[in-house]
């Protein structure tokens, strides 16, 4: 265990990509891994990118990888497919991802694509990055697809989230939910040249603007910007409002690295103890079969499923303990 | 607790309104109850009723009403809200609705807004519709906005759920995720004396006969219809699709009530088991304080999130027991 934790540290490629898989793939001991990176994280700096399908998220990471290559940073890009619970396809997985960096060693770049409710994804994602900001990466780049729950909570875990959206998507851009709209730091309207940019950013700004009475003064205001990703026109000004992002939140943090925040850390402990009472309790009476005997005896009307649900939960919890506690 | 059963099954309407609230405000007395009427549920046929802000739920479960109190049917409303994590205002909740019901003794309508992840509404909305079903309407509409993953989870527990569309959102059927697609059983294009109806019909039976290919022979084939539900013009054609779809689905289960089958009765109970244990542990962590405490020593760099997440989790578990069952 030592020897991957070093590994990582001095940037092996296998050792890292080994990892992430096993975190894709959930397997328990890359946990005491995981706890042995921690103190060296919080350097990174983590950007979402986030938007529908078709509206160019590949080519823009791919353009602001060349840009941030250029400027001598490393950059790990993960791409998070929250996969339909119904369809159960990886959306982004099999997709020759941005071939022009694959032989560059400053850049990782690996898909998630982890299945299942409850923050698994969400968890994932966080220990994945985790991994790539140990492993010294100056930048990460987490690309989702879509405008769910999902995708919310995956991009939650940014710095800086930048919403991408296309002209012409007028209608659309009233059913982009309340809580993207609020998770957004930058907004871009990719494909300018087409007809209706101008209209698409005016609505934006104007959304904006709406959402943004209920916040105090001196609060960040998400800015509007026009790009062309394919040709690289506006990636460079898009840098550059994350770079002032970054400030921004160096200066409300007061130098706190943004990850290691209470109010971050608060988030992250939350969805991962969630996620391990989860994987603890309900996984394992699946794993036991007592899940199924359960359903069988509702089916046989010999119980009903309140009933079911405490004779199932109730004696896989240490209960006498709180009552000590209460003595 | 005896009486208030007996007061449910006879339709008594404050006994419904409060323990709608208490579910809604998850009061955990509430349970005892459910469990009683149980055994007097499954008689009723659930109606789902989703779609982005502003296509016209509203009003086309309002004529839904109408219809079915004329065929002598009585009717349950939830108007489900699940409230963005960001913005916590409810949207339906305060609007008057459906005036014209008001004084009719066939129809309860009432909302629920729980807010929380973790499925707490899916399971609010399925208790709430225990509780609508004992009392024995016929039918149940869950009306719910948005295209989300909770919303999915919601219009789930619907027999036959129904996707609101308008014409002109183009694009925006694009947007439509996979899981909202394939959750519909019948498909409604409203405001059809707009510009463009045939247009989004055309595009919607596209999508649908695009997503069938995975489907066997035998099964079930969205139709997409066309509505002006504020003139009341495509209601009743609604009505005998849904009524199609039922006999369909009564085929299929050989007779079971659909909230009965396997798989109904197995999804319901692994949400109610994760709720609980979310409920049980990760709750009263918060409420301890021990939770907190947690998060202060990450900040202090005493501790890292994954052995925090241990020392909170393990000893709420009862593992004793399952050891004692390996040997």
């Amino acid at each position: 265990m030592q020897s991957e934790v070093k590994k990582v540290l001095s940037g092996d490629v296998r050792t890292v990509a080994r990892l992430i898989r096993d975190i894709d793939d959930k397997v328990p001991e890359v946990r005491e891994v995981l706890k042995a990176l921690y103190p060296y994280t919080g350097k990174a700096y983590v950007i979402g990118v986030t938007g529908a399908p078709g509206v160019g998220k590949s080519t823009l990471v791919d353009q602001m990888v060349a840009h941030l290559r250029k400027e001598g940073k490393t950059v790990g890009v993960l791409a998070v497919d929250p996969t339909s619970p119904f369809s159960g396809g990886a959306i982004l997985g099999d997709r020759i991802r941005m071939q022009r960096h694959s032989l560059d060693d400053g850049v990782f770049i690996r898909s998630l694509a982890t299945r299942g409710h409850f923050g698994g994804l969400t968890q994932s994602t966080r220990s994945a990055i985790d991994v790539l900001d140990a492993m010294g990466k100056d930048y990460i780049i987490v690309e989702t697809v879509g405008v769910g729950q999902d995708e919310v909570d995956v991009v939650r875990s940014a710095q800086t989230t930048i919403i991408l959206v296309i002209p012409g998507m007028g209608d659309d851009i009233q059913a982009i939910k309340a809580g993207i709209l609020e998770v957004g730091d930058i907004f871009v309207v990719n494909k300018a040249d087409r007809e209706g940019s101008d209209k698409t950013v005016h609505e934006l700004k104007l959304m904006l603007d709406m959402s943004q009475e209920k916040y105090e003064e001196g609060r960040w205001k998400p800015p509007v910007l026009k790009m062309e990703a394919v040709f690289d026109r506006g990636v460079k000004e898009l840098l550059e409002e994350i770079e002032k992002h970054r400030m921004y939140l160096a200066e409300k943090s007061g130098g706190t690295s943004f990850r290691k925040t209470r109010e971050r850390i608060r988030e992250e402990l939350s969805e991962m103890v969630k996620n391990r009472i989860i994987e603890e309790v309900f996984e394992k009476l699946i794993q036991s079969g007592e899940f199924e005997k359960a359903v069988n005896s509702i089916r046989a009307g010999e119980t009903d499923p309140y009933t079911a649900c405490e004779d199932l939960v109730i004696p896989k919890l240490n209960l006498a303990e709180e009552h000590g506690r209460k003595r």
